[in-house]
C-alpha cells in the first residue's frame, strides 16, 4: 500500500484532509496577499494543488461537499449582512445606470460566446439555452474589494469615479442575485434535470408563467419575513444589555430556514434566501458582534473548504483546444464587457470619457460571488463541470488585471495622502464590502 | 406524500435539520438553565425530541455525523485548552489521591455491574471483557461545573472541601483520558471489530505488549509535539502585535493532525489527540482570543449537533426489563461509587468525615466527557448502542442529584457573601472548567 493511500484513504482521513485544506488555503492566501492579490486566489490555488489536477490528496466526499454547501450559505448570508441598504439609497441614479449596463452587457456577451462554443446538449443537463444564459449570469458579478484597495493606494477612492464605483458595486450584487434567481428557476424547471426531480415541487408548479409567479411570490415572502425578522431582531437586541449567543444562533437558524424555504417551496436558489436573510439583519447598531461571530464560523472552517472545493472541482480532462479558445475569449470578454457596459452607463450619466473609462475598469474584477454562482450552476445541472476551469481562470485573471489597468487610468497622487483615509464619506462598510467573510478582512 | 416526508426527505433537508437542531438545543438548553440544570441536559433532550424516539424528524446522515465528529474534536480540544496545568501542579497530593480513588472505584464498580448484565457476545463487537471494562471507563469522568455553581451559591467554593474538589476534577479529567486511551487501544485491537479493520495499522502492530508500546509511544510523540508547538506558538503570538486569524487556523490544523496521527499510527482515540493539542496551547497569556474563537466555532454549529446527535442515538428499541434494571442500578452506582471512592481518598488524606462526604458528593456529577467517551465507544464497537440510553440517563441523573445532595451537606451561609467571589484563590479557569465550550458559558 503506498503512502498516499495509507494516509488519505481510511476512516480518519477527513481529519487530515480538513487540516491540509486549512493550512494550504491560509498559506497560499497569505502568499497571494503578499503579491497584492485577494486571498481567495490563494485559496483557489490551494484547492487546485490538493485536487485531482496536481497532488490528488483531497477527495470531494460527502463531508467536504456538505461543509462547502454550508460555507456558501454563510458566505452569502455575510454578503447580505454587510450590504448597507442606506448606502444603496444614497447611491443615486448614476450608480444605478452604471450597474444595470454593467450587468446587461456581460450577460448578453457571455450568452453569445457560450452559444457559439457550447452546442452539445447533454441529456442530464438543463436546455442549452439556459446553460448559455447561465454563463452570461456568471459574468455579471462584480467584486470591488480589490478596486477599493487599489484606489485607496492611489488616493482616488474619494474621486467622482470612485464614488460611482462603490455605489454601482452594491447594486450590481443585488442585480446579480436577481439574475441568478431567475435563470436557476427557469432553467432548473425547464430542464427536467437534477433540480426538478429532487425537489418536492414548487408552490405554483412549473412552466415559465408559474416560475415567474414562484419568484415573485418568493420575493414577497422573503422580503416580508426579512422585514419582520429585522423588527423582531432589533427589539430583541436592544432589550438585552449584553451580546448573547442566542442572538447568533437564532439568526443562523433564520438564515438556514429561509434558504430551505427558497428551494423547497419556490424553486429559488438557497443562496438567494441566505442573502435576503443577511439583508434582514444588516444595518443594525449592535451588528458588529453578529458579523464577527459569523466571520469566525466562516474563516475557521467553512469558507476555506468552500473555496478549496471549487479548486478541487477543476480538471484538465475536458480541456480541449476548443475549450481553451473559449477560455481565452471568456477572459477578454470579462474585461471588455464590463469596461464597455459600465463605461457606457457612465457616459449616459454624463461622466467624462476619462471618468467613464476609470469606472469601467474599476468594475472589471469578479470575485467570490462569480465563483459561488458558478458552483451553484454546476450543482443544479445548469453548467457543465468542464466550464469550471475556464470560469475560475477568468475570475483569477480579472482580479490580476484590474489593479494593473487601474494604475494606468488613475493619476497617482504624490503627496502621500493615500496613507490616511480621505474624509467626507463613509466607505468603511463598502471597503469591507461584499462576500469577504472568509478570507478578506485585515486581520488575517 | 405526507408533510414530514415532504419537509425532511429532500436534497435541502439538511438546511432545515440543522436549523431545527440549533433552535431546539438552544431553547431547551435555556429552559434547563432556568431550572438550574446544565444546558447540555437541554441539548440532549432536544436530540431525543427530534430523534427516532419522539418526533423522528432529524436523521443521522453523513453530514450530521461528520459535523458531530468534528464537534467532539473541538470540544475535547477546548477541554484541554481550558485545563490549567499550573493549577494541576498546585493541586497537591490530596487532590491526586481523591481523583485516583474516584476513578478506580467507579471503574471497578461499572465493570462488575456490566459483567453481570452484558453477557451476550455480539460477533461484530469487541470482546465482552473490554466492553464491560469500557462501561466502567464511562463512569469515571467527573464534570464539576454544576458543583462549582452550587458551591458558589452556597458560599462554600473556598472551603477546604471546595479546593480539594477543584483540584481533583482537573486530575480526574486527565486520568479519564488515559483510561479511555488504554481501553480503546486494547479493546479495539483485540476485538477484530471496526477499529481494527478500518485502520491502516498501528506502528507496533497488535497484541497487548504492542498496544502498550503504541500508547507509550503516542504519549511520547504527542507530548513532545505539544511542547514544541507550545514553544513555537508562544513565540509566534508574542511576536505579532495583534490577534491574527492564522493563529487559530494553524492551531486548529495542529489539533486535527494530532487527532489523526493518534488514530492512524498509534491506534489511540482521536479525542485523546485533540485533548493533548488543547493542553499544548493552554496557559498562554494571550489565550483568550484563541479560546473565544474556538468557542464560537463550537457553539454556532458543531457542539449543538454533537449533543443532539447523542440524543438522536437514543432508542427504546432494545430497552428490555433487564436493561431497565441495569439502568437503575447504573444510576445508583454512579452516585455511590464517586461518594465512596472520592470520600475514601479524602479520608486517606485525613479530611474529616464531614469533609470527605462533601468531597465525595461534589464529584458525583458526570457531564460532557462521559457522553463523549460513550459516543466514542459506540463508534468503535466497544459499547453496544443499546447502552446509550441508560448511560445518557445516568449522566442526566447525576447532574440533577448533585446540587440537591450538596445543599444537604454544606451549611448555607446566610450573610449573602456568595454574591461576590471569595478572594485568595484563582478559580476562574476551573469555573469555566472542562468541556463547556459549546453550551456552558455565561454568555448564552
Amino acid at each position: 500500500m503506498d503512502i498516499k493511500e495509507f494516509l488519505f484513504q481510511n476512516d480518519y482521513s477527513y481529519l487530515l484532509q480538513i487540516a491540509i485544506i486549512l493550512l494550504a488555503t491560509k498559506l497560499l492566501g497569505l502568499l497571494a496577499k503578499r503579491i497584492s492579490l485577494p486571498q481567495v486566489v490563494g485559496a483557489l490555488a490551494a484547492g487546485i494543488l490538493l485536487g485531482p489536477m496536481l497532488l490528488n490528496v483531497v477527495q470531494r466526499n460527502d463531508l467536504i461537499v456538505g461543509l462547502a454547501e454550508l460555507g456558501v450559505i454563510v458566505l452569502m448570508f455575510s454578503a447580505g449582512l454587510e450590504t448597507d441598504l442606506q448606502e444603496l439609497k444614497k447611491a443615486g441614479l448614476a450608480s444605478f445606470v452604471i450597474a444595470i449596463m454593467g450587468v446587461i452587457v456581460p450577460l448578453v456577451g457571455g450568452f453569445i460566446l457560450a452559444d457559439i462554443y457550447n452546442t452539445e446538449q447533454d441529456p442530464e443537463m438543463a436546455a442549452l439555452l439556459w446553460q448559455n444564459i447561465f454563463i452570461g449570469v456568471v459574468l455579471t458579478a462584480t467584486s470591488v474589494s480589490i478596486t477599493v484597495e487599489t484606489l485607496k493606494e492611489l488616493g482616488a477612492l474619494n474621486s467622482r469615479a470612485g464614488n460611482a464605483i462603490l455605489g454601482a458595486a452594491v447594486i450590481d450584487d443585488i442585480l446579480g442575485i436577481v439574475a441568478l434567481t431567475i435563470v436557476i428557476s427557469l432553467g432548473g424547471n425547464k430542464s427536467g434535470g437534477e433540480a426538478d426531480t429532487t425537489l418536492g415541487g414548487t408552490l405554483f408548479g412549473s412552466g415559465i408563467p408559474a416560475v415567474i409567479l414562484n419568484i415573485a411570490a418568493f420575493f414577497v415572502v422573503a422580503v416580508g419575513a426579512a422585514i419582520l425578522y429585522h423588527m423582531f431582531f432589533k427589539k430583541w437586541r436592544e432589550s438585552s444589555k449584553t451580546n448573547l449567543r442566542r442572538h447568533n444562533i437564532v439568526t443562523f437558524a433564520f438564515c438556514l430556514i429561509l434558504s430551505f424555504v427558497a428551494e423547497l417551496f419556490f424553486g429559488v436558489a438557497d443562496i438567494t434566501g441566505a442573502f435576503v436573510a443577511g439583508l434582514a439583519v444588516s444595518g443594525l447598531n449592535k451588528n458588529e458582534y453578529v458579523v464577527n461571530r459569523f466571520n469566525t464560523l466562516s474563516y475557521m472552517l467553512l469558507s476555506p473548504i468552500f473555496f478549496a472545493n471549487i479548486g478541487l472541482a477543476m480538471t484538465l480532462d475536458g480541456l480541449t483546444g476548443k475549450l481553451i479558445v473559449f477560455m481565452v475569449l471568456l477572459m477578454l470578454l470579462a474585461v471588455v464587457s464590463k469596461v464597455v457596459g459600465c463605461g457606457l452607463g457612465a457616459k449616459i450619466m454624463r461622466y467624462s470619457n476619462k471618468e467613464s473609462l476609470q469606472i469601467g475598469i474599476g468594475m472589471i474584477s469578479r470575485g467570490e460571488v462569480a465563483l459561488i454562482v458558478a458552483n451553484k450552476g454546476a450543482s443544479v445541472g445548469l453548467m457543465s463541470e468542464k466550464f469550471m476551469t475556464p470560469l475560475v481562470i477568468m475570475v483569477v485573471f480579472t482580479t490580476i488585471v484590474t489593479p494593473i489597468l487601474l494604475k494606468f487610468v488613475f493619476p497617482r497622487k504624490l503627496d502621500g495622502s493615500h496613507t490616511h483615509e480621505p474624509t467626507g464619506m463613509d466607505t468603511s462598510i463598502l471597503e469591507k464590502g461584499g462576500v469577504n467573510a472568509g478570507l478578506e478582512l485585515n486581520e488575517t
